[in-house]
C-alpha cells in the first residue's frame, strides 16, 4: 500500500482526535543537539499511538511527518519509485517522537525511520540508499559510476551542517517563532542567518549544480531529491530564494518535472500551508518547543 | 608514495617558513556554517602554497591536516589500506583553505579534500567511500551486506549533526578558547557542552555500539574510524570520556588494534599535543579565528 495522499494528510490536519500528552523530555534530552530531522511546525494527521504496529511484520513502513525535510525526500522517492510502504505519522510537535512507544521503533528519536519486518534504520541518507538498493531504483538515483556517485554522497555528507542547518533556521526565525510561537527574533538576527542560507544558496549553484541539469550530473538523483525538499522549507516561510536565481530555479522545474507535479505537490501541501497555522496557545507545549528549538535561534 | 610518517609530521610543526599572510576572510565567509570539518587548532607541517602541485597529474593527493578529525579518519584509511597518495597539508589555523590556490582545488575550502587526477572531491565520508570502492577495500570497511551498509550509512549520517557537533565544541570550549585564543568560556556553558556529549555517548553505546564487537557487526567499518576520531578530540582537551565507561574503552582498544597501535598514534601525535601549545599571539590572526569559530561557543 502506499502512503495516503496529499488530500488525505490535508484533511487530517485538525484531526487531534485521540491525542495523549506529550510524555515530558528530561533536560538531557532538551539538550541533545537538535535534531535536524525532527524540526518541524505541526502535525500532518492522526496519532502516533493509533498508528504503532501491533503485529512484527508488517512489510515495509515509513515513520514520516511530510512537515519535516527528509521526511519529504523519502516520501518522495518511495512513492516516485513504486516502493510499497505503510505510512506511519510521528508529530513531532505533539513530542510524539519522544513517546515510549517510537522509542521502540527508533530510539534517535528521529523520523524519518523505516521498518522493514524487524530491521529498523533512522537517517534520511541512509533510508534513500537503503530503498535505492533493496528495490533496485533507476540507477539515477545513485549511480553506479565511481565519480558520479561520489558526487552525490559529497553533497549528501555536506548538506548536512550547510544547507539543511540554513533552511531549518531561516523557515523557523522567519515564521515559526514569530507567528506560531509568538517569540519575536531580532532582525539583525534573521538577517544574518539569510545571509548565510544566501551564501549556501550560492555555494549550491556554484559548486555543485554548476551549469548541470542536475546537481550531480544529467539525471536527477537523491542528491536533487535532498536538495528540493530543504529548499521548500524557507520557501513556505515566505523567503524568496528562486526569484533572483534563474540556474536554481530552471533546476527547480526539472526537478519537479522529473518528480511529477502532483507528486511535488502532495510532499509539499502541508509545509506550503504551514504560514496560515493558528498561534499555539498550549503554552506547555509552546514552552516545551521553544526549549527544544532554541538553537535554531543561533 | 604513502602519506608523512608521524616523526615527520611531528618535526615540521613549528615549521612557519615561507609561510604568507593568510587572505582576509569576508564576512560573508565567516558567516557561513563553520565547517566542521574545518575545525582544528594548529598547523601541523609546511605551507600549502609550497604543496599545491604544479602538474595536474599527480596521482592520488590527500589535503589534510591532522588535527581535524575527518582529515584523521581519511588518513588512517589509506595508510591502512595501503592506498598511495601525496600528502597535501593545509593550515587551516592560518586561513590557507581561504586561499585562492587552495579555493581552486577545493571551492568549499575545507578538508579533507581529494585530487585523483582532474577529479576532486570534498567531504570526508565521500572520500571513504571513494577510497573503499576504487581501491576495493576488504569488505568489512563498507560492507555489501544491504543492512549492514545501510547501518553504516546510518552511522555516517547520524555523526554529522550530534557527536561531531559535540566533540568539535567541547574541545574548544575545554582547551582552545581558554587556552589558545585567551577566550574565557562561560563554566555553565561548558557543563551544558559536556552533558549533551554525554548524552551522544550514551546513544553512541546504547544505539550504535550495543553489544557488538565495533559500531556497525562484528568487524571494523568506516563508521568506526569516523567515531574514534571523532572522540579522541575531546579527549585531546582533557576529557575522560573513557573512564566511566567500560564499554566504550573495550571498543576504543579493538579499533586500535585493527587499524595498528603505530598507525593509531601516527595519527593522534599532533592533536593529544595540542594541549601544550602556547597561545595564539598573532592579534589580526586570533581575531579572525575567534570570528570564524564562534559558534563553537553555542
Amino acid at each position: 500500500m502506499g502512503g495516503k495522499t496529499g488530500i488525505e494528510l490535508r484533511s487530517r490536519l485538525r484531526s487531534t482526535e485521540g491525542l495523549r500528552p506529550s510524555r515530558s523530555c528530561s533536560p538531557l534530552q532538551l539538550l541533545l543537539p537538535l535534531s535536524t530531522e525532527a524540526v518541524h511546525p505541526r502535525p500532518i494527521s492522526e496519532v502516533c499511538q493509533r498508528l504503532l504496529p501491533t503485529a512484527s511484520a508488517m512489510g515495509l513502513e515509513l515513520y514520516l511527518d511530510l512537515m519535516s525535510q527528509p521526511c519529504r525526500a523519502v516520501y518522495i522517492f518511495a512513492k516516485k519509485n513504486g516502493i510499497p510502504f505503510q505510512l506511519r505519522t510521528i508529530e513531532l510537535l505533539k513530542g510524539q517522537h519522544y513517546t515510549d512507544a517510537f522509542a521502540q521503533v527508533n530510539p534517535l528519536r528521529k523520523v524519518p525511520a523505516l521498518k522493514d519486518g524487524d530491521f529498523v534504520l533512522a537517517e534520511s541518507v541512509a533510508i534513500l540508499l537503503y530503498l535505492s538498493r533493496k528495490y533496485k531504483a533507476p540507477d539515477h538515483w545513485y549511480p553506479q559510476d565511481l565519480q558520479t556517485r561520489a558526487r552525490v554522497d559529497e553533497y549528501l555528507a555536506w548538506q548536512h551542517t550547510a544547507l539543511r542547518s540554513c533552511c531549518s533556521r531561516a523557515m523557523w526565525q522567519k515564521m515559526m517563532f514569530p507567528v506560531f510561537l509568538g517569540q519575536p527574533v531580532p532582525p539583525e538576527r534573521l538577517a544574518s542567518t539569510l545571509a548565510e542560507l544566501d551564501g549556501c544558496l550560492q555555494m549550491l549553484e556554484d559548486k555543485f549544480l554548476q551549469n548541470k541539469a542536475f546537481l550531480t550530473g544529467p539525471h536527477i538523483s537523491v542528491a536533487d531529491l535532498v536538495a528540493i525538499t530543504e529548499l521548500m522549507h524557507p520557501v513556505s516561510a515566505g523567503c524568496k530564494i528562486f526569484e533572483s536565481r534563474p540556474k536554481l530555479a530552471a533546476w527547480r522545474q526539472r526537478v519537479e518535472a522529473a518528480v511529477g507535479e502532483s507528486l511535488f505537490q502532495e510532499a509539499h501541501e502541508v509545509v506550503l500551508k504551514a504560514k496560515d497555522m493558528p498561534p499555539l496557545m498550549d503554552p506547555t507545549l509552546k514552552e516545551k518547543l521553544k526549549l527544544s528549538v532554541q538553537c535554531l535561534l543561533h
